[in-house]
């Protein structure tokens, strides 16, 4: 059974009042159509001055909730992404105080990115691949009273996940009678790590399957298939690392680091260079064991560059 | 020029005062052969039981310290890795009171591994790609007496970071006069993390090149070619997730669900399922810039049971 989620009516909180716009049953297909996360306050033709008249309260536009029939706290609900499409455009924001280099960046800036094609350009620079995923995908989370969607739980929700490309599968545990799934901030690109606190935000349509598995999981999981960017994949890896007690300020030396090699090797801007490490540079934990030093690398695929 | 590390000089801590066992000029060949990280402690042969009676003095020996004329602190030292051949075999241990799980693992457990082929089985279940790099290479660190190998540092050191394979090449932070670079602690295989806080620790052979650059980087810095683990990279993963405010309890809590996940689907052990994690999974930063509550996801290539 095929459905279509009502496009008009989003909900910007977690709240188990929040009224589903749909029932389901487990096993059907729903399809969706999702702004992006500035809910239109951003468009193509939006400058950077627009960044200082947000309006909050509405970011996050997530449609749904979904009831999914059978589904009880405690269940798995298993969600099929089919399906991903893009609206042939998306913008990148740095947003003052957010991110994960707040002190380097303090000023407010945008671009717009073409969405169209396969990759796209950052300038004459740089070659992005375009992997489209929905950044939130979530189940409502037990107890939520107007709860906040930017930060995810074991629920999921603003997952800001990569690998949940088309072709992928997510598993929610649910929380609350009926799944109450919702979807929306969907991102053209993003490294792991969105480490400037931003995607390729972007209006994007989708479909899922819904099934609801008698089974208990403690957090989100997900398979998803073969290589992520095959566009550049293959090809040679740049890495810098941060080394230290503390796994955060490791991932922000990496990142400081990267951000200076791009500026002194590839003619970019401090802040170019920092929106194309959050969206192409992924940031791995090389090791968690040693002493209490660990050791984030930020590794960037140098075919972007090709 | 090329030269050979005297094999049999080894030593167990970084130390300014340790005398180097070679002098090149920069660009210079060298050649190493190392022991596995025990040093000779474990051998092939090898049961459960060794691991109860290990001299930890004896851990981490390594071969070096190699001067490289003209270098000097503030500088960097580019390691090419032009080759690493293993010697056929390697061990892969839980260590009661490491690791990335210790409560759970609290028993010393080990693995002998066959590394003459292009994988390694586990058992009937998995292979195990063999992908071997050095985990630790490193350069003296300024004023270092008798410091411990095993944390890590800026000057490198035991780094334990999968991409420094065969046809990468690593850039280090030079502290002291010469470099004094020194290497061993070979692994044949190790996911992102090392999460058992063992690779397959293995006897190796390598070839570098190394040079002097005169300019300054803050930590180190790699570039490593093409795919790590293309017998894998292109089939379907598995991730588990962790979700929370710490960015080391999302990680335990993503190794703990695949161990779970492992257990429960693929007839290991919970010994052997946190083994294979520690040789095959990868910890990613999935967000790091979500209101405080960051995501770890643990990813396993499926087709290591193909």
């Amino acid at each position: 059974m095929q459905h279509t989620v009502p496009e008009d009516q989003v909900h910007y909180l977690w709240d188990e009042g929040n009224e589903p716009t749909l029932r389901i049953e487990s096993g059907d297909e729903i399809s969706v159509e999702t702004r992006e996360v500035s809910d239109g306050q951003i468009t193509p033709e939006s400058t950077t001055e627009v960044l200082g008249d947000l309006d909050v309260s509405r970011l996050y536009p997530l449609v749904g909730p979904v009831y999914v029939e059978g589904a009880e706290p405690g269940d798995t609900l298993k969600v099929e992404i089919l399906s991903i499409e893009t609206r042939g455009w998306g913008w990148t924001a740095i947003l003052p105080g957010l991110g994960l280099l707040p002190d380097e960046f303090p000023d407010p800036y945008l671009r717009i990115f073409d969405l169209s094609a396969d990759t796209t350009p950052l300038d004459d620079v740089a070659k992005i691949p375009v992997e489209p995923f929905f950044g939130t995908m979530g189940v409502c989370p037990a107890g939520a009273r107007e709860q906040t969607v930017m930060p995810p739980g074991t629920f999921g929700g603003n997952m800001d996940t990569r690998q949940l490309v088309q072709g992928s599968t997510l598993y929610l545990p649910v929380q609350v009678e009926g799944a109450h799934f919702s979807c929306g901030d969907a991102h053209g690109a993003q490294g792991d790590g969105e480490v400037c606190v931003t995607g390729i935000e972007a209006p994007m349509a989708g479909t899922f399957r819904l099934s609801v598995e008698k089974r208990t999981i403690p957090a989100p999981q997900w398979s998803a298939p073969g290589q992520l960017t095959p566009r550049v994949d293959d090809g040679v890896f740049f890495g810098t690392t941060g080394v230290g007690p503390d796994l955060y300020v490791c991932a922000q030396d990496a990142v400081r680091a990267m951000v200076a090699h791009l500026v002194e090797t590839r003619s970019l801007s401090a802040e170019d260079a920092y929106v194309l490490a959050s969206l192409c540079v992924d940031l791995k934990i090389s090791e968690i064991v040693d002493a209490g030093q660990y050791i984030v690398s930020a590794v960037l695929p140098l075919a972007v560059f090709a």
